[in-house]
């Protein structure tokens, strides 16, 4: 009896970060945690009663469509007229278990193994995953001073194996929101050498102060090329709910199908259900929440400066994130955020899982508890960069 | 402005089969949908008290681990010991969303690219789908006259890049029933090779007359390289709620929970809670549906020998399936498909989603109708049959 050879593609995928933190957190009771990209509130209440529909009929227990049902994308095409300057026909958008899911389905649906995506550092973790998980390379390019990228790097980061150029905006883990010009000069870039560009905007309600959510696929001639990628996750309180839902080129409706039927076959469709109850809420729901986070934001800065010269800071205007980093300090960035659990009982996530390698930084996310909680846990923070860097 | 290419590793793989029968059906108005693999059953009632308690704990909305939860596990656990002599630990159990599921997380996790899965055929076209859309090589054996796959030809279609050998036992499309001694020289021959077998058990339920499950996973000894998939969609009526489990050597926790973080984070909570629910009521649920399908079984047979020597049909000991064969049929499979829609309206599946390319044959499924529809449905197919082959 032999036992099977383990090895395999996925041993050049990193371990997901936030079970580790989480097991860190567990055992240490008290802990704040700053770590996961959650948000601390629940769906709007139209939620339940859209449900409600989804037990009337007995049928809602079988398969739905593939890309999701039509009403839902009926909702989404609206939302993306009126809200994104996008104008696509329902057999361009594909409701998803997430917008993890929509990525990854991306990748397969255009590239083959070899190819090459182009994703500024620091990017979201489970999309270098994805990327490395179908066997194709991540090509980095590292972000400026400001956290945004510069157009004429990513230029010349493409090759001929190149299929397309990631963007996150509002940015997970850097909360900057890229500029209208630097994403329409990327996308015409994308236009310009016959490769993609993969927009990801999930955050797109948390932006804050003058800063402006701009979408890549409302630009004219942008159809053919620009992937869009949504989420409900942090709008509504979704996360548990797993949906998201992407806009794409007509041309890879086949390939995209393909890869849903074979990895989902469909969204959950109840969730499909309580989606719609949350989209006809809108997005009047989280304004408030929005709103509230900008004040916490503004806490949270103030408290940071106060920890001075041992931690950098770029303002973020965007999503519920700050990367700190602390550039003088000696512990490497894990085992800063292992000592702050430990003993200061505050939790963060190290710049290492997002590609952040240069100098020791951390991950804050100021989005998942209420905000007193936050300002104790940014206080217990500065306290742990005073002490341990 | 150039045209991204759009060659990719998806234009290898089939074009999912049920939405074209769809389109066909949905254009013939009336058409009886002996298509989709789907029973005509809600879940249990005790589904909608277990989403009560969802809802009593806000932080629901908020990601679940990503293995699925430890009293879904827990509860998985408790079943594979009692009714599939399954001894595991909760740490070689992941919720997926939906077998499918379950089963690309499995080839992502095994294999690099290049690497070969023995499938005997004719195939679950899913799988076929996933193995080729992370370009490994589905390795194709042609089962015999009763529908079951000789070992020894299983054992022969192993090389050095042969990573699995998957089994559907009870068959999707067959509804053949391997027996344990099969089962048995297969797991034996994958231990000998030092290769992974695949044991999907998504119809474990759904046996008839003297014919009885056997779960490899059983077998003392197979917990090194055995992989078991099973799915709540087919005994509690759950298909749109998307949930599936699979048990694993624990070797490969590490490689499943990166693929699955990557692709859906965690199966819908709610979904999970539902899952639960319905767990909790039991096999027990589904057994006065197995009995009248076994009754509808026996119907169907007998109508189809009506047709006489124009098709053959294997006796089905299992899922809720009858392939039937039209072996003198001067049609090809899709278009007598197609016009039994047209002409009939009756709907079925053509083998060749299944890789049945040897002679004409249909997939008959006899689970999403109430029993008189089904009866009705097969009354046309006979007529269609004897007018089209």
């Amino acid at each position: 009896m032999m036992r099977p050879d383990t090895t395999s593609r996925m041993d050049r995928v990193q371990t997901p970060i936030i079970p580790a933190i989480g097991a860190l957190i567990d055992a240490t009771p008290g802990t704040i945690s700053l770590g996961q990209g959650v948000v601390h509130f629940a769906p709007p209440p139209g939620v339940a009663r859209a449900i409600e529909a989804f037990w009337r009929d007995p049928t809602n227990h079988q398969y739905g469509p593939i890309e999701g049902s039509e009403a839902l994308r009926a909702c989404i095409r609206a939302k993306l007229t009126e809200e994104n300057g996008q104008q696509v026909t329902e057999s361009q958008i594909i409701v998803t278990a997430g917008s993890n899911m929509a990525f990854l389905n991306t990748v397969l649906a255009i590239t083959s193994p070899g190819d090459e995506i182009v994703v500024p550092a620091p990017y979201y973790f489970n999309q270098e995953m994805a990327i490395r998980s179908v066997d194709c390379t991540p090509v980095i390019v590292p972000v400026g001073e400001d956290h945004s990228p510069d157009a004429s790097s990513i230029a010349d980061a493409i090759t001929s194996r190149t299929r397309a150029v990631v963007t996150v905006s509002p940015n997970n883990p850097t909360g900057a929101v890229y500029s209208e010009a630097l994403l329409r000069d990327i996308n015409r870039i994308c236009a310009d050498r016959g490769i993609y560009h993969i927009s990801d905007e999930a955050y797109e309600y948390f932006v804050y102060g003058s800063a402006r959510h701009f979408s890549p696929g409302s630009i004219e001639g942008s159809g053919g090329h620009t992937i869009s990628l949504y989420s409900l996750s942090k709008a509504y309180g979704f996360a548990s709910w797993r949906i998201g839902y992407m806009v794409f080129p007509q041309h890879l409706l086949g390939a995209l199908k393909k890869v849903q039927d074979t990895n989902v076959i469909c969204p959950a469709v109840i969730s499909q259900f309580a989606a719609l109850g949350a989209m006809q809420t809108g997005r009047i729901y989280c304004e408030p929440f929005v709103s509230e986070l900008e004040t916490v934001r503004r806490s949270v800065l103030e408290v940071l400066e106060t920890v001075g010269d041992r931690v950098r800071v770029v303002r973020p205007r965007g999503a519920f994130y700050v990367l700190v980093q602390a550039p003088d300090c000696r512990l490497d960035d894990l085992t800063l955020a292992r000592r702050l659990i430990q003993e200061y009982q505050v939790a963060t996530v190290p710049g290492r899982a997002f590609g952040s390698t240069d100098s020791c930084c951390l991950r804050v996310s100021y989005g998942a508890l209420q905000a007193e909680t936050v300002i104790e846990g940014i206080g217990r923070l500065a306290e742990g960069l005073t002490g341990l860097t």
